[in-house]
């Protein structure tokens, strides 16, 4: 199987959770159509395949974090929803459809990432609650995606971007940095993490769970900062080269193509070396994953 | 003491530990001015309140909860500054200020909300796993929380009073309860369980604090549409009669004034009901408490 074909292995688990976690729920009919809209329109899955293959190399039972997974992907999804919204990116598509608030308006839009954001921190207590894992471990992994999705995480760094692009000039490459680690990177950090936390394990291996998805965090964005000039649009979901004509300060804008592709090597190089303790199946698949992030700008 | 006066006294312990918890998180500065401009802009801290007073009567440490207090107001202020967002209410103002959005821009009033949605689940479980509270019962408090906030809560009731909001004719009772139950309800009857969750007693403590908040809910919802019809402007922080001409579904348009405080002092005698078992100072503040939210009508 190809690194491709693993990831998607994995997250047809994570997609079949999805697609039932709402179901059952009191939730008025328009705004879970909304939800699930968003919620079930595909990805990669790529932050909860994180945390159950960190979980399940450190020795964890990856089937009882599941519901962690989905919060991962519940917290994802209200934030490319509210980041779509007309005050924000004003983006009418996503993914190939129109945008949640084009399809259901504003104030529903507004609602349904509410509510996923909220939803996310239900499935994580209900699962802390009748899993049978250890509560100590399952609240310090609900406080590590907290922090990682609030103001001094993805909020925070949306709030960074929107300064950004409301200013003349492109932004240096240090608040550069600070904004793509707050914005994207925190999450898929806190979703390496928090496999590692709730499998048990001890501070050393969990350091090196958030250090792996530190260093992978920072290559997927300079790979799309680059994918940007260099990619085809089927594979990049929105037009090649709109970063450079909206004068958004990027990897590739900032030190150059070939050194942004030199720079998301050294990071997944540094990635993989936070692996080298373990071994086995998802040893090998984390490496390959890690790989594969900048196998896609060669 | 009058009973304003003894909240007042418990809310400013609450009120100072708002004013301190997002100094030293790492925000954006802008965001931060912003979710501070609403979080520390005054009101009657209800919910924190019942909190406190429900963990104390039942003999729980209050000062542990505090952060559980001020997560409840967190969960409160953004879902008001949501509210107030052109998509929603579209309200310039809020406590005679201007709201959230017209002071900073709607963007960042959306992230300023999702920024207090999701602190207050930092501050809950950081305080779950420093201030020596049992790691279950944090779990499940944070649980009742979460779903009281949610799509099928608050989240869920905002959604349903938008659609009433944009539909001919008035919401039929059961509808009209409903909707109140999710989005003022919901939270309210969370704050009282939360509190009797974490001071540790049995399920039927728990109950008893279930059902008062529930019932302190309903009270509380049709007081406010009383005093649309009845009040002055000055209490009420809105137009006197703006329900009516926005020919809004109301207690009273429904069953008429007097029957609506008829029925408001009925549900306030009902949770009175349910605090016969205690004694002590908090027993008797939360039975005047009660007992002041239908006095403000009469």
């Amino acid at each position: 199987m190809s690194v491709k074909e693993k990831l998607a292995h994995r997250a047809a688990t994570v997609e079949s959770f999805l697609g039932a976690c709402l179901k059952g729920r009191d939730i008025p009919e328009r705004l879970l159509q909304s939800m699930e809209y968003s919620l079930l329109a595909g990805g990669k899955r790529l932050r909860p395949v994180l945390a159950l293959s960190w979980c399940a190399m450190l020795g964890g039972d990856s089937a009882k974090i599941l519901p962690f997974g989905a919060s991962l992907e519940c917290i994802h999804t209200y934030s490319l929803i509210h980041d779509d919204l007309p005050a924000m990116d004003d983006d009418d598509l996503r993914r190939g459809k129109p945008s949640n608030h084009k399809q259901f308006g504003e104030a529903t839009a507004i609602l349904a990432g509410d509510g996923l954001l909220t939803e996310a921190f239900v499935l994580m207590t209900e699962a802390g609650l009748k899993q049978g894992l250890s509560a100590n471990r399952v609240l310090r992994a609900v406080n590590v995606l907290a922090q990682a999705a609030g103001s001094g995480g993805m909020v925070g760094g949306q709030a960074m971007d929107m300064e950004f692009t409301g200013r003349a000039g492109l932004a240096p490459l240090d608040e550069l940095r600070r904004m793509h680690a707050m914005k994207t990177g925190a999450l898929i950090t806190a979703a390496c993490e928090c496999g590692a936390v709730l499998s048990g394990v001890g501070e050393d291996d969990i350091d090196n769970a958030r250090e792996y998805g530190r260093a992978i965090g920072v290559a997927f964005q300079i790979v799309d900062d680059v994918l940007d000039v260099v990619g085809d649009e089927a594979t990049l979901g929105k037009p090649v080269g709109s970063d450079e004509e909206q004068g958004k300060s990027t990897y590739p804008a900032l030190i150059g193509l070939e050194k942004s592709k030199e720079l998301a090597r050294e990071y997944v190089d540094r990635a993989v070396k936070y692996l080298e303790a373990y071994s086995g199946d998802e040893q090998a698949f984390l490496t390959e994953l890690a790989r594969y992030i900048v196998d896609r700008v060669y």
